[in-house]
């Protein structure tokens, strides 16, 4: 039938992550919630390393906004074209549009993309503490029978036009930008590296270019040089109420390590994190909590909230990224962490 | 602290879904767990279309294996040329390696990449009922210990070498496999589609070349021609105790629209569905009885579960898959249906 | 020794070509240089189909613009995006630099990505009659040491950062744009596709479906959905001159086609079309001869001879485009074709 | 009108390079055919390098195959599945049928992609000294006639299927392979990567992570990490009578670069070089004296005169590789050696 019940979802609370930047400074303790409880002592550990370091994991935001593409159909390409013109001409027209629909959605930019008669238009907005899957479908909306409206030109084709493009891999969100763009960064003295990781700065860099460059670039890999974004994504999404197929784009990012005279600098760049701190998921009880829990749930500038969010999923990312790749540059070890884990567990 | 709560996704049983193929036939309902509950009405209208075809879905399992993937390091390429030629006129003996592993684990095939001095191998495997992450990596863990042995050019690199690929936008799953590749297939006849879906054959043949291979291609998307598979494997996966991050891949199929004379032809072929019917999440309470459900924690040969598991899991996404795209052919109707349903949900 | 001598490529000039558009209107025969000479043929039946089309083929040049990426290195991320900010706040002054070291050459946008510590900077151009390899590099060259001598946060670390990309698969192209993109399209009335093609509408938009959209996200294809473009530009560009290496990029581009009431509209989108007038390799005399033969030497205003020879070239890629297609759609045909061409070249 | 002339590409010898490995041992001048000239010194230089150290560039053929895909149509998906299984089953069979069509062509193996009721063939092919396009051609067109006679569940679609794929940029090739699998490699002494290429083995291994690995994946590039393979592939093949268009999937390939303890260790993977010493464009003159002074026309097993022009091709791609990415690790250099060699030139 049709009754509402729940998976539950395992979830813990790690930390506290140290983090500073140009969204949030402070620690913070991340839940995460997951089937695959052997990533809780993973991202605890790079959460602890996070504690020893001055100032922590600097987390900065590069970029935000959401895209929603649309298709039209022309009689041919110089129709198209034309209409594409007109369209990104009447740039304030649509912006008033889109305002119509919503107090937080505001249009920044549209590109578009002609193929053949087709004319493919990606609006960017932004949507203030939300995701704003919901909200850029409702303005695509509108901005399409807008359009259709005032071009005789352009004929309906789909609402949905995938050079968005939504929970597939692409290479358009991390180009044109989709969710927000943040930047992890740690370093690390040799020290820690050395008694917390038990490894160097030196396997880290040689593992990360092997592995995640080199490995990733010989699997035809898109955007993607990492070993496990995914997996703190989804546990972060899920204890957040967030749409968590959205980690699909997430998971497509860059770890970055090298050794500065034997200290590590390591880094996680993630460009399309598509979170919100209001939303669908975000009423029921857990999540509130949680969201409260996080200081996401604050009365702030619209879309503070959401930033804070993201740039502590980022964190969370990147203690997990860096604990499984120091773990990898040991032989033996990750199995053995595996096996001690799931005795301890019992 | 780090004691377990739960994060509830909210979760409902859907259907019947009606199936039919060499791996199951009858009906069954399924759950999806989401915090997207717009899917479910969604779900269910195509879980609904399935039951009005004789045979409904038909779903096929093409090929299923679990794959991994190691570096080794050699002086050179010679010496990574000469070390892979010998390792894979080993098979026999690597596969003895593996069987001690696990009763369940089995090493169908062997391949490998040489960059520079750098030798990847990605290992095989068929894994019984498991999605098999932890098996292969316990097996691919031995199988180094093995050849690092036996061979004595060959240094340990990386126990994960990225050309596995888990939970990355990548080529290499799809082209040489990685989790169940089943294709469901259905033929809905042409009133069916005009009364229930709205639409046409043609209309939807028009929007899958349109938006999921026009748009999917100028997005610079890989190997992914569909509109939101990745909806529906978060929901399913969840609900059954997966490893969801694996959506990452799962989200990389094509969907397939023809008309046959006014009927429709749909298909939904997803090469990289990575699911288990035990393993890792399995034990929580709600899993197991929605395994149980499913007719998935049978009594049966090793592997069969679990391969029902997935055609359930890939006849769900077709379920979504068309009805979304049903919607996406008329303009207006998805912000309708969207609206309607959340006012119904208050 | 270092004295230069020739590889001659066998060379003929084809059609004429008909083609309408905003760039230029007429018919005009094209050269085509290549080794495999069975291009000829089929190249010169789509030239006469266009012929016997009112208007011929509708070329559209949809955008221009010629790309270049250097990378800064910075302390860290949020050094890299105050530097990338105060870049490309400082556009004026950047096109300044710009200007001071060509004519033709002009600062149209910077874009920019931040991994980690590293800022890729990617200036995009206009280039007047040149390809701009050169013009770019020295203009690249200049605006690093512009920002190295204003911005003490970034040091150099590369002048070419592959974020351009220059000759390499990738998706940055297409999406931000390099070269030329020109959209070549044509309706063909049904019985000139029956008896000049020796096929029809429907089996056209099929077989594109099947292998240019399908068959090319099957294999893992990045932005590509075509037969052969590579044949065509290759031909085209040594017989014009130009740095035929630029075919990797332009091999991307997509084929469409449908029925139109039995008509074929076929259509051809080119977005990356690297030629110029002038430039390296114009001065040779074959090639001065040819420029002229194509009415690209003339006295036009900068730019006009480029844009005329890019519609020519990408007209002539739709003409080798759609005969290669319609014989693909004939079992047997090709091979056929073949010997009996290889015979008649005996 | 269509008599034959000939583009004429300045070409030049250059080196000798110096080889050693499971193909050939030994020094060599090798051609390069090209309008930007300023390739010349560029390789030039690196040739001289690959002489100052004992056995020069070590080239290592890891594999070789020649691909062509099909497209057959089945009622379904189980349809489809079956007809693969029983075709290779049937290996033998279609090994006689290829064995009729030529005395060097073999087909080695079968691969098959299902998307829906489409049936996706990749045949696999040695084809001795020739590349094999028309061989592979030929084959795969009585392949298919053979099966659609044995097998009435399959229809004819499509003679290619872009599953090849054919100068297209797409993951498949360097994946199950097409063309010859080279590595080439050399290790340079501390002092000659001083004073030869003014730079250092870490300003190169630097320089080739953040360009060639990091910036190819931000500009989401497919399988490719390398400065500019396809110039010196372009070169090579029109100097040699190859179908150069095939540089688009050649220029797919991996540069590594690593310090050993100061000596740079330099290697380009080129895993998809389509050349031949005969077929199309070899009968011309100066192709036929090329082949001849390379040491590929000589009366040799079948396939190593083939095997000797990849190794070459492969050393000459290293050689320009290497110093185009030792001059972009010096700000400046870059545009002074090409102003420097243009003055010469006058």
């Amino acid at each position: 039938m049709s009754d509402t019940t729940f998976a539950p979802v395992p979830m813990r609370w790690l930390g506290p992550v140290r983090l500073s930047g140009n969204v949030m400074t402070g620690e913070q303790e991340v839940p995460l919630a997951t089937y695959e409880t052997t990533l809780w002592p993973s991202v605890r550990r790079g959460a602890h390393v996070s504690t020893m370091v001055d100032g922590g994991i600097q987390a900065t935001l590069i970029d935000e906004r959401m895209a929603r593409s649309v298709i039209f159909e022309a009689d041919d390409a110089p129709a198209a074209l034309a209409a594409a013109r007109r369209i990104e001409a009447d740039l304030p027209a649509l912006q008033a549009v889109v305002s119509e629909t919503s107090r937080f959605a505001r249009l920044i930019d549209v590109n578009h993309q002609i193929v053949g008669n087709l004319l493919f238009l990606r609006f960017e907005f932004a949507t203030g503490d939300a995701a704003g899957h919901n909200m850029v479908t409702l303005a695509s909306d509108k901005l399409m029978a807008h359009v259709l409206h005032a071009d005789g030109a352009l004929q309906y084709s789909s609402i949905s036009g995938n050079y968005c493009t939504d929970k597939k891999a692409s290479a358009v969100n991390g180009i044109l930008g989709r969710g927000k763009n943040v930047v992890t960064e740690i370093v690390i003295p040799e020290e820690i590296v050395r008694r917390r990781l038990r490894t160097s700065a030196d396997k880290m860099a040689h593992l990360n270019v092997r592995k995640n460059l080199i490995g990733g670039a010989v699997a035809g890999s898109l955007r993607s040089a990492n070993a496990h974004y995914a997996n703190m994504l989804l546990g972060f999404y899920l204890a957040t109420g967030q749409d968590a197929a959205n980690i699909v784009e997430g998971s497509q990012g860059f770890t970055h390590a090298e050794s500065r005279d034997g200290d590590l600098y390591f880094s996680c760049t993630i460009p399309n994190l598509i979170v919100g701190s209001v939303g669908n998921g975000k009423g029921l009880d857990v999540v509130t909590e949680n969201l409260h829990r996080l200081g996401c749930a604050e009365d702030r500038e619209p879309g503070d909230n959401a930033r804070r969010l993201a740039v502590l999923c980022a964190a969370t990312v990147l203690c997990g990224e860096l604990s499984l790749m120091a773990a990898q540059t040991n032989p033996g070890e990750l199995m053995a962490a595996h096996v001690q884990f799931e005795r301890n567990a019992r």
